[in-house]
């Protein structure tokens, strides 16, 4: 959200350029305006996102950055305005800060669509959203100790969930339960059974469990059946998609498909375990194409659709939905000291599925930036 | 639908190799069942797949052939357990002639979809269906005197439709109203308001009728402007897919485009013009794949379908919908000696956008074959 430049008072952890090592950092947080919530950050969890934002992939050069969306911490103050939040209450604030308000996907609650949604660090911030102090400075994350946010972007956090949890559920959560809402909870009639789930790190684990949640039936599309255990632990079968005999006998067996993986892969063979009617839902994002025969589409009637985390008052359903199925994502929280070293673990591959979440109450433990 | 092998009693227009030249034949067809209706065949639409299935596109290979499935004509007989159509009715007979009934796409009526749906020419006709008698032989389409079909069918042809335009609706019509049905009529809320829709042929006028109609504004994407005034005609603006500036300006115009054309091409260029949370319609059917950006798919939430046809209601209301909207498609009558003719000149591209349809009763004057 907002932040002053060179300003004083909130800590940070900060990529200072696209070597992504995170070192200490000050700048200032804007008093919170009449709607706004100014938020003490207890934890904030790691994305992928955020190492791309800081390694130069995302082409952007806003540095110092601090990153972070997994945001989980408790009000601070409260703006004159603010009706529905009060000082103590503990919140999450997730992928973005700020939107138009005034469009139509805003006006059905997709302000994550809205074509002039802020991102909740490395976008410049608007003039006109009350902060022009900030206006053109980018916003800075969650890797930090305070946050000043318009409360329509602050999320309850409902009795149950234990803070650590949150910031992954604000990203991973949300990006899984939106098109499970849409295409099982929101559905009308009878409702979609069979979901498959292509990849099996945070993204495809919390889908499982979700899924499940949901009342379906759950099979984990994976190079191989290597994690065959972990998928029945969380009450899902497996399939190898690499093992043709296997595909060929689960052609036509899923209503809907969320495609997790990043890296690039054919969807074409996944297809083909769609049954006539179904949807596949990319989530995971990656540069290059990938090829699709409209004769299947046609003669299958499937659909193909991207899916990025969700508006505002499906988020705030997500959490409800977690809280009443005891649905909490796969964490491991460490020191600001180590952050660094969990972004290399990223970067090489070897981080595996557990989500770091940062606590930064040991931020200011930090030695100043040499 | 049914036909008895070596029988007697009904006239056909038959292929007898993959020269695709239509001549005199005779073949018989089953006294109805129960549930069926024997209907006279006044007219039959020449559609671009009754070629394929005849040169060898399809890799059939049921030989002689009678193609056809934009069937109109008048009820001759009925089943004893027929119960909403009479002798003397109207009617018209589409794509397909048989399906389970029994799984769930027949009980949402998408019998276009059942995997045991039964093409109304050119696939083998199933044992248990009640003509045992034609079981395993193919089936033979409207280029034909006569027909027995299956009532639930068997469309009855409302008030002001004339019998040689219903052929067309029954296979271009209800092709470009399904999707225009689902996405439009259909819709709660707010409905789709901003169609494109890419190509001009039959199918592509087809479509900007029905969504003029349906109160859309309507944009056709065409290789070029030289369509503008047949396009104005019908209420739509032509947008060149060629022309970058055209379509830069044009970027996230259309809620919903519709894309007819069956030639290979990429739907990059034309996915840009979709609006976020817009709906990419296959139409046109081609063997060779398109490339997807899935970061296009998941930032503006896009959508990308195949589209087939339509199930029995949805064609019965689309009927209704024309008869009602006056909406009829551009056709020329033809007599049966020139259907030969009109094949070549849909294999080398000469056709033009008219829709030709045969009048069944010159097929007696042609010669027999030699």
């Amino acid at each position: 959200m907002a932040t002053i430049k060179d300003g004083k008072g909130t800590l940070a952890l900060a990529a200072f350029d696209t070597n992504a090592k995170l070192e200490k950092h000050e700048f200032g947080r804007p008093a919170p305006g009449p709607n706004d919530v100014n938020i003490d950050i207890q934890y904030c969890g790691m994305c992928h996102s955020d190492l791309h934002a800081c390694n130069g992939d995302w082409g952007l050069n806003a540095f110092p950055i601090a990153p972070g969306h997994e945001i989980a911490g408790v009000v601070k103050s409260v703006g004159a305005d603010v009706k529905d939040l009060k000082v103590g209450d503990k919140v999450g604030v997730g992928c973005f800060v700020e939107a138009c308000f005034s469009c139509g996907l805003c006006e059905q609650g997709e302000q994550n669509l809205c074509r002039e949604c802020v991102q909740t660090y490395g976008n410049p911030y608007p003039k006109g959203k009350g902060h022009d102090e900030c206006a053109g400075y980018h916003t800075n994350g969650g890797y930090s100790t305070s946050i000043t946010v318009r409360s329509d972007f602050v999320f309850k956090v409902p009795e149950g969930i234990s803070m650590e949890y949150v910031g992954p559920l604000l990203c991973a959560g949300i990006t899984m339960f939106s098109p499970l809402n849409r295409h099982i909870l929101m559905k009308e009639g009878e409702k979609p059974k069979s979901i498959g789930i292509v990849g099996f790190g945070g993204l495809g684990q919390m889908g499982v469990k979700l899924a499940k949640a949901m009342g379906c039936e759950v099979t984990v599309l994976s190079r191989s059946t290597s994690k065959k255990d972990e998928a029945a632990k969380l009450g899902a079968e497996i399939l190898a998609h690499s093992d043709e005999e296997a595909m060929k006998a689960a052609a036509y067996s899923f209503d809907v498909i969320l495609d997790t993986v990043s890296a690039h892969h054919e969807i074409a063979p996944m297809m083909t375990t769609l049954k006539v009617g179904g949807t596949y839902v990319c989530i995971g994002a990656f540069g290059q194409t990938f090829g699709i025969s409209p004769i299947g589409l046609i003669f299958n009637h499937h659909k193909i659709e991207g899916s990025l985390v969700g508006g505002i008052p499906e988020t705030q359903k997500m959490l409800e939905f977690c809280s009443e199925h005891n649905i909490l994502p796969e964490i491991k929280v460490i020191a600001a000291k180590d952050a660094t070293d969990q972004f290399k673990a990223l970067a090489d591959g070897s981080a595996g599925a557990l989500r770091a979440v940062i606590d930064m109450s040991t931020l200011s433990d930090l030695p100043a930036r040499a």
